[in-house]
């Protein structure tokens, strides 16, 4: 193997489109049923031919029809799909039989409606309960499928298409050279609350011009997803509707299959684009004002720590302490001593940024000013050592305002 | 075994002096350093002569250094107290050596103070982190000691010496006649924020005037915690300090030992009283507005069961949208699946009090308003039913407020 190929993100990138082969369109159909008639709020993405994906959903036991669609039409090894149709506004879970029918009508209007002979992945995401307004949904369809575009515009507009609470358009590409050809990974991702463990009520979508096989493109993908999307959290929800998708158009002609420095390269740029879209679904989590990167350090083993970072980026008072910019290091110790992986408080350390709040169970008091500065920024990283192996876990998390509770109470 | 015994709570009930045989005081000795000389936050309970007693303490790895040495004084099966002093505004806890020094002498000074030729347990409540301000404690100690009294007075201020942010004083007395005796049970609690499995951040103290040895204290304490504290939730963090006692001053000369009829409604006493605890400290937890009761049924297991309700319990999306009277029953039924007990969706009923609101995963969307009626209440019942085995849990909860992240944000 030869030099490692370097995999960079783009400036001003501009969704699935940036990648070749490509084609996308979204409208407006008031799924929420406000009468909004300027909300996009469907989009469908194509391939010019059927193209190999994969996929990635929650682990929740309440899943939404659409995952169960799309986990049966990818459930063949070889299984080509024409691309996805995704709505807003609506989650078409807890819908029972009808909400498994309205999921396969829209695969199926995708379908007949964009001309491709290979089924539609379906997503969905919003309120859960309701059943999908089909005629608003029908008419959607047919709309965005006599529009779809490689444009930028097209791009962007799915992008926005998807999300629900959230602020921002989430975009993200990832490009390399080999062999004398521009190689493309793009996405996109919607998040806001409920975001926790396994992809919490978010939804991403990636698109490749590489030449993938099914397989490999779940292997890198699950990876890519257990590396970032997995450890970020907001509120500790898990969503019913957790889904990502990776489709490859193999526009490019190129194959990783045989050729380990590209296979590589092909996973940096999956990685990158989802570490990216990660940060930015925090980052721009429900009424968030501080990202706060955990690292817990010195576990017995990598799930110990996770428990630790989970127990801690979870907790309530540790959340609301980080919102009031408090350096309230008690809470953190507290928070991690209810992980119960048997942390020794005469071996542990906690550290705000670079100073020390705690060393070996003691209080570095002197410190004070230090932590006070580091926990009023609106980035800060705090560092757990437990001193007692080499288990190690990172979480991307958040506070908690009095503005999450507000927008929350009611829907 | 003749007619059971009847166990009834007290009206008007006035703490840990309705129980014949102790003596209580408190003390304002402005623990928390903020001049407030009138606060009581300091309080001594003994017995006339050394008592056996029983403790059950917090799980988390980071325990305060008074449960470190209230475990080390009741690690003898034979192990008599004096009583027990106690203290709010600082916990004590990751304190380190000097924490447990601190402690150490808290006891030693109690027992000095009273003359009472028995260790005494301690406890601290408050914030995590700081060193114990010991001239403070030391005086108030000694004040406590010269002041104690078999009196009503004595015993409320006890009951409200051990209060941090809780609003109201919590006690409870449960009673019962035998062979023309009244046997007492008597109880007081604190509790707020931090309330989740194993008691988080909550005291309890309670005594009784029958003549129990170690072992069946700790055995009724224990049953009598795992069924009451250990199923109340309000904000999923659990303390450092959390420490239920149970003293017996053996002063009514009556021995359960060889009568089964007479343990069995000390045990209903015991429970009575810790019940009546715990469902005042959900009900006074921080910035609660409304008391919800979730019942789980149907699991493989009770263990099943539990993991269901903490997970709805704990859910942020949950709680807010109790807090805004929003019957979002699609937020539990994401909550429920996440708990990954392998929930059938065909399978799942949830009610509002007795209205349907989903029946084998069908939503019965035509009681919505009688939805909306019942979580506007104050307090109100959800029955999540998974109809796939006998496996039970109830668990006692909160709405979460924008208040409580306000109160949170700082301390």
């Amino acid at each position: 193997m030869g030099h490692p190929i370097t995999v960079q993100l783009i400036e001003n990138p501009n969704g699935i489109n940036d990648c070749p082969g490509f084609k996308a369109s979204a409208v407006a159909c008031d799924i929420r049923e406000k009468g909004d008639l300027k909300r996009l709020d469907l989009a469908i993405v194509t391939t010019d031919a059927p193209c190999s994906a994969a996929g990635v959903f929650t682990m929740n036991d309440v899943c939404a029809a659409p995952v169960h669609l799309c986990r049966e039409i990818l459930a063949k090894p070889d299984a080509k799909v024409g691309g996805f149709v995704v709505n807003s506004g609506n989650a078409n879970a807890a819908t029972a039989e009808k909400g498994m029918a309205d999921a396969k009508e829209m695969s199926t209007l995708a379908q007949l409606e964009t001309g491709i002979g290979s089924p539609f992945l379906v997503c969905s995401t919003g309120r859960i309960g309701r059943k999908l307004p089909m005629g608003r949904i029908k008419s959607g369809i047919a709309a965005a499928a006599q529009r779809l575009s490689h444009g930028t515009q097209a791009s962007l507009d799915t992008a926005d298409a998807i999300l629900t609470s959230d602020t921002r358009r989430k975009v993200a590409t990832a490009q390399f050279e080999y062999k004398g050809k521009t190689l493309t990974v793009a996405g996109c991702a919607k998040g806001a609350g409920m975001i926790e463990p396994n992809m919490a009520t978010m939804l991403a979508f990636l698109a490749t011009d590489l030449d993938v096989n099914n397989l490999a493109l779940k292997n890198t993908l699950t990876l890519a997803c257990n590396q970032t999307f997995n450890r970020i959290s907001i509120d500790g929800d898990m969503s019913t509707n957790d889904t990502v998708l990776l489709l490859a158009s193999g526009h490019s002609g190129m194959a990783p299959d045989e050729d380990a420095g590209l296979l590589q390269a092909f996973r940096d740029a999956v990685f990158l684009v989802c570490d990216t879209l990660a940060e930015k679904i925090v980052g721009d989590g429900e009424k968030v004002t501080k990202l706060v990167e955990i690292i817990v350090k010195g576990c017995q083993s990598e799930e110990d720590a996770e428990k630790v970072a989970r127990c801690v980026g979870n907790s309530l008072l540790v959340k609301t302490s980080w919102y009031g910019s408090d350096p309230n290091w008690g809470r953190l110790a507290d928070a991690a001593g209810y992980a119960r992986v048997g942390l020794k408080e005469e071996c542990f350390d906690i550290h705000y940024d670079e100073v020390p709040a705690l060393i070996g169970g003691i209080p570095q008091d002197a410190y004070l000013s230090q932590w006070k500065r580091i926990v009023a920024k609106k980035r800060f990283r705090i560092t757990l050592n437990l001193n007692q192996g080499k288990g190690e876990f990172r979480l991307l998390t958040s506070d908690l305002s009095e503005a999450y509770v507000d927008f929350n109470k009611s829907e």
